[in-house]
């Protein structure tokens, strides 16, 4: 078949949406990697678990559901009600590339929202309930926001809410369900005394956190550039330069306000700043100019210094810094549009009625995401449990939902005693044994 | 020169497969990192080096032999005969991009062969012989398998097979390569007891083996859409979806099933229950519907937890699951294609002629991959020895392979012996004396 | 908007410069990885840090004032004189694709340059004045190299100099600022004796290295071929190939050479024997045959192998091996174009201009490189002081600059003595503390 100038059009957008979702996913590998890096060895597989069954149980919640409620046909601007399974008519998207292109795209954002809860829940919360969750979140709570913001007829959309790649979407989202499922959870245990004070836990591995940073700051370039679905749209240069710009900023102010008031310049501090900067410029990286970037990656570096110890003085225990990365900064940044859009925002002489609708649409969406998670997490502590046993969580983890650790030193000195023998056949007593093994250990 | 319709067809086919490509080769630093971190941390940088070497030796192989043989002009659809070193005439591929960009995309899949086979025989077999069969490997066993299949006269190609991105050539190739080696070289020691009970020999690095998992399902973004050598073909956002969902599946699956069976999701099981779903929709993603690929993801999960323990039992002692992950589920795999394709599958009313055909195929390339790497495996055992001595093997092959230590712990408490004073012209001793020193800390 | 083939063509272009962008950026995660598993773990964090800030500081350098100077409007061939926070007019440069892409390209080849430097001076280079060096690099070393090698006015090009991709233009530049950073330093506590010998000073993960070695090779098939600018040349396809080609034969060379010498494949030297494959391809990638890329990269391979003690015995104490990795092989790669180039090489009948002019124009690069960072680096020395002091050495450069340590063993056997109780809003008292208690481990 010849090929025409549409024909490569659709296949120049249909590879650029492609690879963009690729990017997008490898992010979930990166926040894997992230989290892991910051909480205590022995729940760090646990939490590289959550992240990597956000990426199997949400995938296929989305496509059986998620997607449908999102994107399907319209109902009074509030979800979808078409296209399960991917199965029906999507004419009503005006997509001009394959439908599956777009649903992958949407699907690695959609994963991401469970993703940012499971960094601030871990450490004590159960694995399977938090499977429960991470289906709900792509399925329900992801879905009905997305469609709102991103919906043609959804009702913050129709408001004129700007949220080019989702700062208030998926970010403010999931940072603000993140607050919500802490706060019903409830702090690790030993981490707050009871004068208000706060013991330290530090992360095991921040070599693995900062691989995981970066790792982050690549897929972004895929979620902010991707996001508009077209590589024939030029703006996607200036998108990856603000994206860019934004989280440059936001490191370098992290790092240099800790350097300059403690004299050492804290690395998980840089890291979310950076991260932060990300976040807060991904609503308006298609708004704004790059001096603005850099101006709201430097205020979301500057909110990581702030916003940090707050959490801790409520009380609102987030091992990895969820909370204020996605839910602070994603709220900063979606609000940002409103002074900053070129096109509309109260700085560029746009009045402040996009500044109005910003601040009431990131409201929305926050108080769903926090309501949303509220309920299914209280439900969920009363029907099934969602906090590991004391006995547990002092254990780890890794042990207690897993039956392994993460790691095993095998090095010198070389072990004494030798691994128990098990029948192979009986996978089950395998287990057991390498529990009662570990116990042992303990011991 | 202005830019023409064709000009820019073919540039977006060649960026596109070169971006994919790209993608491939990263599946090695995917393998690299699953494979170390499922083994004993004293062997984990010699696998990484036989990985690291076959992308150095397999892509001189196949620069020079084995892309001909594989891709060369027919001869009596067994073999290539033509285009050493990319030198000649390549009209009969009919490319439409250039044969260098075909050669980049093709070579990345033929080291993955050789890197299968690296799981299935660490932490036992000789540095030295392993670089041998990676290049016999690439040389020979892959090309002339992937001549059958993907050869354009190539006697399975002819007769109708249907392997689109390589589960039958690639994975089950390699799956089964890598029961014949483990069968030749023996288990490990100490792994197996007289009374055919198992020991336990955990992985050192789970969360290094996750991040392996991690890059694997990135890459495979490329391996199997970049297969259409063309992003002009819409069907890339088809496949890009498939490949999605059955690792989705798949990793849902495997996880679901320990929690059910032992109460604990077990995390190797998850990894190796994605790749599975991965591997298994290889042959299949261009010609099965989403929902196809669900369920083709889903029962590589099961085939995971079902088979790991089975080869066990038959005493193949696989540190990694390569056997099980490549050759189990890509036989399913390539069978499965059998059933469900839409055009020709049987359950879509294509009768069994495509089934039958599948299973022969499959067949046909495991039988080659089997029997080519038994007998190299038997040759090199004869010639040079394969395996270490039981010595070297309870030292570590990071040590008695590579003399160094994948980990050097100088973390505190400070180290009080100073390091051994050395010339640094005199490598030699150098490395002798880390070596000696070595042997020092054994004692 | 209907698309055209121009704006196709455009699209397509862009497309390829932002992802393979990206791909560059990734490679300073492969730095990150490389550099700390190189070094020791009580530095590792502070060697990440400081490629993470090259990417925080270093972008912001090279958006407000690098890019301006490196191709803004000509100087005498020296230096750019417009362009500043990207304002102003680009229409010299004859892009055609947006100026925002073709800087986040450049962006991503600036902020290389320091992070070459801080390989070598890490493990004993303070954090504060490293920041104010990575953004001299981006603002002025490197912009006013690259103007003269590739500006279109700068003086280098004029004499018809050719370095593709920055063999000279980056990996000279910055190898040799690293041995001039390196003696202005002077060597690690404790590295050379009085009588010459050396101790070794192990890395402490390198699987890690290992790691970050796959992701630079990945990132290369962006840094290389994406220098095309154009998706619709399809001369990137045999960029990559060579690019490709030269580093597993200076992978292959390093480890054959290793285990024929010393009976043991040595893992760092193979790993740096394909950095210095891709980093000696990288001038002449676009203007050799394939197999003149196999024997470049070879030559690479063993240049590690030679000039690593060579160095050693010059007592420039680099940890990680940048001055031979991009010092001496991006400088035999500058000049092997003088040789190899099917167009003007003196072994394809072009006789000796080109390699003259090879010859001479690395020697001003690496000139340049050197002496400015000498210069730099003897400022910062006499005015704020460039290295911890000897106590903080011992201590680690994680704790000294950072206040945290890299890894935090918190498995078993758990920790006996309770975290430092601390007032989370008096962080600094949360820092101190941190410190104290780190000071009282080591007693």
């Amino acid at each position: 078949m010849e090929p025409t100038i549409n024909s490569v059009a659709v296949g120049l957008d249909t590879v650029w949406v492609l690879l963009c979702a690729a990017l997008v996913f490898l992010m979930e590998g990166g926040f894997a990697a992230l989290e892991a890096g910051l909480v205590r060895s022995r729940n760090s597989l646990n939490i590289i678990m959550k992240v990597f069954m956000d990426c199997s149980v949400g995938f296929i919640g989305y496509f059986t559901m998620g997607f449908a409620l999102m994107y399907g046909a319209d109902f009074s601007g509030i979800v979808g009600t078409t296209g399960f399974l991917l199965q029906g008519d999507f004419s009503h998207l005006n997509l001009h590339i394959p439908v599956y292109a777009f649903w992958l795209f949407q699907a690695a954002f959609a994963i991401a929202v469970a993703t940012i809860v499971s960094g601030a829940v871990a450490e004590r919360m159960k694995f399977a309930p938090y499977l429960v969750y991470s289906l709900v979140a792509t399925v329900v709570i992801y879905p009905v926001a997305g469609h709102w913001v991103w919906g043609s007829n959804g009702w913050l959309n129709q408001l004129g809410m700007l949220d080019f790649a989702g700062s208030a979407a998926v970010h403010s989202l999931g940072g603000w369900a993140a607050l919500a499922a802490v706060l019903v959870l409830g702090p690790r245990s030993g981490r707050f005394n009871k004068d208000g004070s706060v013991n330290i836990m530090p992360g095991h591995n921040i070599p693995l956190a900062a691989l995981g940073a970066f790792l982050l700051w690549f897929g972004w370039f895929g979620f902010n550039p991707g996001s508009t679905l077209s590589g024939l749209d030029l703006n996607i240069a200036k998108i990856a330069v603000n994206t860019n710009l934004a989280a440059a900023s936001g490191g370098t102010i992290a790092a240099v306000l800790t350097l300059w008031r403690y004299g050492k310049a804290d690395p998980s501090m840089a890291i979310n700043g950076a991260l932060g900067g990300l976040v807060s410029i991904t609503a308006g990286c298609a708004y704004v100019e790059p001096l603005s970037a850099l101006f709201i990656g430097a205020v979301a570096g500057g909110l990581i210094i702030v916003a940090v110890p707050l959490f801790d003085k409520l009380r609102a225990d987030d091992p990895v810094g969820a909370i204020v990365v996605h839910g602070v900064c994603g709220t900063f940044g979606t609000i940002a549009v409103g002074l900053f859009a070129v096109d509309g925002g109260a700085l560029y002489g746009g009045g402040f009625h996009l500044l109005g609708v910003q601040l009431f649409g990131v409201a929305a969406v926050s108080l769903w995401g926090f309501s949303a998670t509220y309920a299914v997490f209280s439900v969920l502590k009363a029907v099934v449990g969602i906090r590991v046993s004391e006995e547990d969580e002092i254990l780890g983890l890794d042990i207690s939902e897993h039956g392994v650790a993460a790691y095993t030193n095998t090095e010198y000195p070389l072990p004494q005693v030798p691994f128990p023998a098990m029948d192979s056949g009986e996978y089950g007593i395998f287990r057991q044994m390498q529990n009662e093994d570990t116990a042992q250990i303990l011991k």
